[in-house]
């Protein structure tokens, strides 16, 4: 047969088991924390309809981000002979779009407000670059239905006891407030001021003279609005302008320091968030070491209204799975186990049943147990489970079979002992004691 | 704003909270099963380069099943003018090709044999119809690399294990070997007795009759190798044309027996199962009650070969998780709740820092609290609270404030209780006690 190749496609990966486990670990632990603050998970299919994707609610960069589905049978020579659209469904660049839909569409079923998780992969066709995938997991936590800053901190705190469950000291949480940024326009348009906004977006990455380069390059000069937020990051100094932003900002403050005493607050009037729909509170984590951010998100009133919603005010906020991984993992963090406890080789084809059926007792019992499954030589089968690090063994020969007994060796120090199950009660009991220490 | 609808794309599903959890504790419970057994799981992408799809490993149907990603850009500009495929990749419509792949890629890293698992999504282009989906879970376990019947078993009481842990009797494990098949071609060439082992399959839908039928229409005649079939379920009868997969099946029932003497063993020589991969033992879990299958899977010893590999010896199935969770709620099997376990009205603005401070802190020693976010009406909050079922509402108005106590309210009987936080440590205590009980 002709070879076929083994790699993923580009920017797409496979997971080692180990990797794997990491994975789902770090999944658990955000999902134990979501649950603590009262979020519930919902399922979403992982496509959308282009329709629910191009919408009006994402950044101007999404329609780029878009993985298509190509449009089948009839449907797709149709679409080829009348020069139509080649795709009908996409894949979701995000989890805030799809939820908005999702809420509009059980507005009526769902509690009110409606606090809500994700843990779920998502698509952009992005270059693959280092550390940069086409497909990645976000950990979101929202609440549709409130319009008091209980949101921003129920959220926030979420998110934050995440990073303390990790163990990652140091944390700034960055803040800032659309509603700063709109006041901010002044002599600009309203497409223009988005245009200033989008650069600003950049100041991560190319710094405060690269923004302004870009806007002399652009209008001659730099917009007032941006030379105010580079000018003070005393949040007093936009009181005039954005009162009730302020007092929301303040509030909040006050509170997260009581609750999140080891996190630095930052009010940061730098900040953006790339998404359109956000319209008030916006925040980011950080981490002085590191580039970029851990997790953001924001206020965003106005999303469920392009799926015919009334405004319907709603907060949200998002962790970077892999990113977070990737620190834990340099970290040498690790996780508990899933492995199996207890190994038994298979010494010959004959006592296939009798090791079975052992096995399947202490199954029974809550015991993880690997049997090999082929009457192997026995120093591959030990190899076997000593790559895979499983703590004991029981030998089960045709000498033990009919002594109705195994001996058990722990791995760890190599000692041994002899186990009867001729009472399986007793038996199962005995190493449910010992698997349990 | 124009509206966008609110549905997602025809045969895809949005699940409400309360189906995410049943979904999320079947899974839970057959990863634990898997996990119970030695099996580990892997992380592939979701998306596949299409010449991993669309290699000789699958069936003739798998082409039309694939929903496939429009290339981006440049690449989709050629690809248009120079007639070229549209699509790069594809959406796994199973979950065994990818596996093949990604065993060929980690040949020298995996444990020899490798068991692993998979809970995951697979995608199918089928027409949409009532309780058919194009986004579906499954869940697979396989050992790659064992060439004993021990991969048999292993898999096989890992599966029956998730039968009989959700509590469905009345099972019936039908057992099949490909080689006996193979046997059984006679007269016809190998594409002629294809065909007619694409008919046996479609068995269950169209009866005997019907196969026959279009046997007469396609032959003029009934192959003998159906008439066999048709003829003789007895084991023995296909001693002489396939001794090993006789022997071997023998075994299986053998060994079956001892430890899933629940399970209604059927040596079926009908079952097919469609993929052109397998090339020995093949099965199916069905009851009599219901239409299809409830599991199925077989032994592909050759489908590594595809991606370059040697002959590798595996056996995987496949449990259908759509089907199993239909049955589990039609019986109204209930799952762990996960939903919160403390509800904290918020009585006014002044006192949100208070309770946000005590929601912490019992979450702190893992307690699940739900905190209404805005200070609404109480009324709405009440309901809230009542419509998500939650056990306790913790009352902290101002008068409990300066007297640093709270109500505690038992929602089952009404009754209320005061429990004072002067001392912190004990407040929590007695917390935990009260919902851990």
């Amino acid at each position: 047969m002709s070879k076929v190749p083994v790699l993923p496609p580009s920017g797409f990966r496979d997971f080692l088991p180990t990797e794997a486990a990491e994975r789902k670990a770090l999944a658990d632990l955000i999902t134990g924390v979501y649950e603590s603050h009262g979020f519930q998970t919902i399922g979403l299919p992982y496509f959308e309809n282009l329709s629910t994707l191009q919408g009006k609610g994402g950044g101007q960069d999404n329609e780029k981000l878009l993985f298509k589905i190509l449009k089948r049978g009839d449907e797709l020579v149709r679409a080829q002979e009348k020069g139509e659209s080649l795709a009908d469904m996409g894949l979701r660049f995000d989890l805030t779009l799809p939820l908005a839909r999702y809420c509009a569409r059980f507005r009526e079923q769902l509690p009110k407000p409606f606090k809500v998780f994700q843990i779920q992969p998502v698509w952009r066709a992005d270059r693959p670059q280092k550390g940069r995938f086409r497909e990645f997991f976000q950990c979101d936590v929202d609440i549709i239905g409130s319009k008091e800053i209980g949101a921003e901190l129920d959220c926030l705190s979420a998110i934050l006891t995440v990073f303390q469950k990790v163990g990652m000291s140091g944390i700034e949480l960055h803040l800032n407030d659309r509603r700063i940024l709109s006041a901010l326009r002044g002599e600009l348009s309203e497409a223009e001021w988005a245009e200033a906004l989008i650069l600003l977006d950049k100041l991560d990455k190319i710094g405060e003279e690269g923004v302004k380069k870009e806007c002399m390059t652009k209008w001659g000069r730099i917009p007032s609005g941006l030379e105010k937020v580079f000018s003070s990051r005393e949040i007093a100094s936009y009181q005039s302008i954005a009162p009730e932003a302020v007092a929301d900002l303040k509030q909040l403050q006050e509170h997260l320091k009581s609750f999140a005493a080891s996190v630095s607050l930052v009010v940061n009037p730098t900040l953006v968030r790339g998404q359109d729909y956000y319209t008030g509170t916006i925040f980011e984590i950080r981490h002085p070491d590191l580039s970029g951010s851990l997790a953001g998100g924001g206020r965003y009133n106005r999303l469920l209204e392009i799926f015919g919603g009334q405004e319907t005010p709603a907060f949200g906020g998002s962790i970077g799975f892999e990113r977070l991984l990737l620190i834990l993992q340099e970290k040498g963090h690790s996780t508990s186990s899933r492995q199996p406890q207890v190994f038994f080789p298979l010494f010959e084809e004959s006592l296939r049943g009798e090791v079975q059926l052992l096995a399947s007792q202490l199954r029974g019992a809550g015991i993880r147990v690997d049997v090999f499954p082929d009457a192997a030589k026995l120093k591959n089968q030990f190899k076997y489970a000593d790559d895979r690090n499983i703590p004991f063994t029981a030998i089960l020969g045709s000498e033990e079979k009919s002594a109705k007994k195994i001996k058990w060796k722990t791995m760890k120090d190599r000692s041994e002992i002899e186990i009867s199950y001729d009472s399986m009660h007793d038996f199962i009991q005995r190493i449910v004691a010992i698997c349990k220490t």
